[in-house]
């Protein structure tokens, strides 16, 4: 079996290694005696990278991105961090290689999460509220993207498959606490909607991996908006759905980023918006610490450099 | 001509005043030798205020407010302000008062404020634009709750006529700026539709005057929130709606209070929508400090109390 | 049975019940017309409230606080909500019954409790953590203490056994976030720990209830370094405690705040002490939204008053 | 006629362009292989921007700056943008041209804009307010000064006639305001006093273009300081000053900056105050996006970078 | 010798004593049984407090304020604090008393600290700022006021001779922070003059005792304006005035506050002026420490109530 | 006498000057020519500064740091600063040169330091305080550590001896506000001793001088908490130790830094603990700005950079 870029190692130093990898983009810098060079990213379902390379000549076609490609990459270090240099690069003549193979993906089986999702959907009893969540969720023009978009930009599910998996671990945290707190049935319900739901405009606020951009869309609305509005007229396609569950589920929705700095509208007012709030800052902050400590688990210090988003570092030691 | 709230002045003191109030509510009290008082929340179309009852004696069937009532009315002081105190009320037979005619109102005349809102309309130049704001504003069932409810419970344009009064106001002041910085025919199309709709889904968050409350979905999802909604789906109704111009406009919408502290869920991301965000502040925020200072103008103080929406008191030394 | 704090309704109306209350404190205040009454604050375990008491002669001796009281109170209602009035009272002679049976009280069985708290021990594997968490908890003096101190003085688990239903709470939730992340056995150990001894200095930094004051030491040096302090002088009384668990468990305990703002003089550094900082807030935020609505349920608005701690009021109609 | 640096574009790529331009300052620059290089700070009235010259020989005697200067550029591209070369420079022999013709400049005419400010003036009816204008804005030693000085050093209006371009844009919307708002005559007379005075100090705190500079004087006393202080004492030289107009232009002058953390030592305390805030901030910052985007519009991307002083990025789809 | 305010201890409750007070105000206030009683605000050179007169009838003519009366007080105590209620009142006899004698004051001698002032002002030996000193503080008609306005309208050094008794600490702290960092001697004459000018401007900004008022001058430019313009404009009689010293003086008078959220329209930008600015904090904020606890001493709890300007409470216990 | 880093100025620009330095740190970094240079980082009692170094060849064996080198260093210039360029090194052959002769040291005598140190020992008259002091201070494993580590990494006496001048300047601050504020002989006790010990476990938190590193207790227990930890420790060890005083000390220790934000579990209770506070950060802030400024004196600007833990830049004109 092929190496994975998380698997080159110290042991790899000096030697030249041969690779199947997804290029995303390239980017022509010069160098200051004038000669150019180029910064390719390259991805497996592993990990994203950077390799530089020194030889580049401009094209007369630019290469169509992204592009699977067969790599020879020299394995050097600088201030005590590999780096990569790449050597010789072609398009694959593998066929049997897709797109979807080498983008970076979620760690979790993806078929075995699609039945998780399920799991959680039967847990909700109210019919009108299960007909909200089987059309906005299980029913395509949406499941197909729901199963695969990245959740996030950076710092934290932000790799295919990563909606999905954040789902289903903030569907695990409300439905113990709302446990924990006996509440009613009908606020499961409505906290479990809000919770499929809650993230859902992802699929519109982002594009498909492996790009890591945002839509325009996305960038002058929000997923905060989109996803409310686009839940609003889903219910309204839904014969007698409760006034108040649809306010409830609708707040939940526009409220779960919990402050008004954090760029909800209105705040969580109810306990069922509140335990989604927190526990979907839970399942990112955590997500976030987890995979920065271990990008930089192979450096030599002690802590890792500051994490920007919890604005500290993090300590190695107790890590084995 | 029966006198008004405002004009009540320390030249009446100690007079019995005969005044046809509109009554919004009535607070039961009671005083700690046992006693019960109430509080009656009274208005007329120049100011709200309170009148305080001794003898309230509670009924068997509570008064159905709002309620038109003549009252006589002793004038008195306390700590240098007015106090004023209900001596006898009861509804009143005079059958050609409305509750209209009594209740705060903008001093700005609402015919000519319609044909003005007209105005404004006619420099819109983009037929689906124009559309836009036809079905949004001047059809029903928008048109008439648009042209007389309050833009705020508190602070201002609390009153009749209030989203009228006040997007009349923002509209002057945006076309100006977009004259003076010489934006292109679109863009100020596209700024007079934002301005038109920024406040429009007031109708939908607050009940109509004299009631001075917020509705159950006013206060779950916000008029940022529903404005924005509802400008979204009768977009979809206009045949080949311009795409940018829509998330232009939608963006302005949703970032008119300016920040994601002041409750915007994305910034505003175009000129116009950074023009819209502080022509509403300004029109805003000069209106809660005339009115403030004009509440307070009858005391002896050289400065005002500090108003509290925005931090400071004022002085009144040179009004003259 | 007799009749709980919590039961009373507008049904009782204008009656007069009679209740065995703990007493915890008198008041006396002097009404403007000269006469002196006084305000006592009671509890049984459903629920704390103030009684007003209008004739009240201030006594040779004071009483001794707190005292059990058998008491005749009359129901009426102000503004809306009812409002107990004490008509007679005087040390109950009922001598089966002890303070412990009247201060308010966790709705979960103590002894359950202590069953569940010896669960989650069992599942720290690490022989010098558990070696810590049996003599800080599980002995004397502490574990007393331990099990019936309360975990705030207010908004949340501020009643007879709240650190313990606390510590389950926050137990429960850090175990299923370190199994949802696959942390590893040795982090386990160190996030059952910390989350064990993170509130444990409240047997120090509070008086027991019915008392809701705080110790001057509290006061003075606050629970988290005081349970930081006690932990390492433990530590260092267990041969070869090791080094590196012991740091990461000391900085959970000052970091479980989880910012400088909150009182933490170091941020938690591990992902053992972040998830610790969350859980730790949901359980107590949750738990203070639950408490506030329920204390509100009776009133008649459609939203709860503004909760302080939490910024915000909640909206009462999705609660059957 | 000769180009402009703005009118410089993709289809000049490879191309050498002859400019004349003002040279504003060079940095001498070390690469890491010992070969010196050179920044130019180069501008016309229409733009500035930096040319690299790769062969600098550091002279016996320093250029003497600003000067004047022939220039042949290279028009190359870097990240998708293009990047200017300098290849040769010599100081100018054409005598005809003159630092003021090179300098970035307002795009508003110089001569109708003085004829603007007196038509300003002129609305200003009372003799001592009218008086202290003409003093302290339309006489000498400040009247050139105040027509050419730029109000900013980055930002906004930061170019030659800035403080007149601003001041003017300010003046039109706060005595659009006070019409609007119906404002007697004197708060209008008090409004336009303060608002001609408000940057006057910047003639005193920065230096003069093209230098980008700020005084020592402006650094340690600020705008703020200096121009309440200077407009204090002009006042005492007019006969009978109205001391209530003194302290509220004063407070106008100090209080502009609307906000403690923004620099104004005192808040605004009149509506003309809280007007001149509002007005000058939305005639720097509409100015500020207005400039930014059109730098850069020459890029690719549908958003602009983050502006800093505005905390966003700004959407350039909409602007034909 | 007559009983001073702060000697009335629990020791004298339920006696009436006399007492020979300053009347500084009256507010007349209706209780809710419809009799009205007045709140005297009085004082004498230890405390300032309030005695409530039941019986109070309001005059034909309003008694001129500030006027020495002889009290009876009636000592009383309302939830365990002294309470006096004032049983008879009238215009003192006694000639030889004057109001200096009854408005609290420094507890330092008077004629001392005028002499220890002299001391520091011949510590400084440019003679340019001796000069500036010597105009602006021992020359009148600065000097009386100098010497006997308070440095505050609440919190500390709010009695008579308060800038003189402020003035006096900081110049200490100043001066032994130059020593202890060995500031030359043109930064220690610096640093003294902007520390005996930085309050200066409170003649002008505050009312003289015993009144606590602001003038309208001080609420609209604020002492940091004042203080900073009267010193440049003396800087400017004086010939030869060094450039440089002028702009560290007004820079440390401007940035006294030391942030612009405080006040300061500049940073301080020198070391001296930052010395000032510490130490001018340490004054107050110890000094609002010190006669608060004092304030609350004969209390019984354990804790101060919270201080608002320091943010906290504070330990009583340690005080003998 | 050898030339110290402090002395090397302009004068000997292009000179070749041999220096004895401390070697504390080698940074290898590669050019995009391929070729590696170093970043050597040295040191005497004067001065910390970087030494570039053209042709490092990476050792078989890394040189073992810190080490004493005698170097060759080329005097250059960038961009208006004087750039050192090191020409040749070596391990010396000076047997007597010692690394404590060379490492940055504090300008204050330490002989003389430790004397002062006992001098305000012997201000303390209480036994158990002087007690504490003596084990705490003047005992080892405590003394020497407390006379030679830094006080900080980087700002403010981060240099050897940096404990013991920055503790001795606070003595003598706090002892003269304790004066001036006429504090009993007891709070004057408790307050010299929460001075000596506030700083305490920074000879924990750091490694020794000349690293500047922290140790991996310090970065995860502060020296806030291990500082207080330590003191109730030996607290405990002295019979009789009043309970008050142990308090208020600790709480001294905790709350030093003043507010939450800087990392105080409490706030300080006592105005002992404030003037700590307040002390400290004078002492600190006062030396960051002075050796800030010392740093950039060479330049040509009137203004230095911005102080990053000031927020400003500092004026040098006034600096003879």
């Amino acid at each position: 079996m092929t190496l994975k870029l998380n698997q080159i190692t110290r042991e790899h130093l000096n030697q030249e290694l041969k690779l199947t990898l997804l290029l995303t983009s390239i980017e022509i810098k010069s160098a200051r005696n004038g000669k150019s060079y180029a910064d390719f990213q390259v991805q497996d379902q592993t990990q994203k990278t950077t390799l530089r390379f020194w030889d580049y000549q401009p094209h007369n076609s630019e290469p169509e991105l992204p592009m699977i490609v067969d790599c020879a990459i020299l394995v050097g270090e600088y201030r005590e961090q590999l780096q990569l240099t790449l050597k010789k690069w072609e398009s694959t003549t593998q066929t049997e290689i897709t797109v979807d193979q080498l983008v970076r993906s979620s760690r979790w089986n993806p078929e075995k999460m699609q039945g998780w999702l399920r799991d959680y959907y039967e847990y909700i009893e109210a019919e009108h509220i299960r007909e909200l969540i089987q059309r906005m969720v299980f029913e395509e023009p949406f499941y197909e993207k729901y199963c695969t978009y990245p959740a996030a930009k950076t710092v934290h599910h932000n790799f295919m498959y990563g909606i999905l998996q954040h789902t289903l671990e903030v569907l695990k945290y409300v439905k113990m606490v709302a446990g924990t707190k006996k509440l009613t049935q009908r606020q499961v319900d409505r906290l479990l909607a809000m919770t499929f739901l809650h993230d859902w405009a992802k699929i519109i606020e982002y594009e498909p991996v492996p790009s890591e951009s945002m839509t325009v869309e996305g960038r002058m609305l929000g997923h905060i908006f989109i996803g409310a509005h686009h839940t609003r007229n889903m219910m309204d396609t839904i014969p007698n759905f409760d006034d108040t569950d649809a306010l409830i589920i609708l707040n939940g929705i526009l409220g779960h980023h919990g402050a008004y700095e954090w760029g909800s509208p209105v705040l969580p007012k109810t306990v069922e918006a509140q335990i989604l709030h927190q526990a979907d800052k839970l399942s990112g902050d955590i997500e976030s610490i987890l995979s920065f400590t271990e990008d930089q688990a192979a450096r030599d210090d002690q802590f890792t450099d500051k994490l920007w988003n919890m604005g500290t570092d993090y300590f190695k030691g107790g890590i084995t």
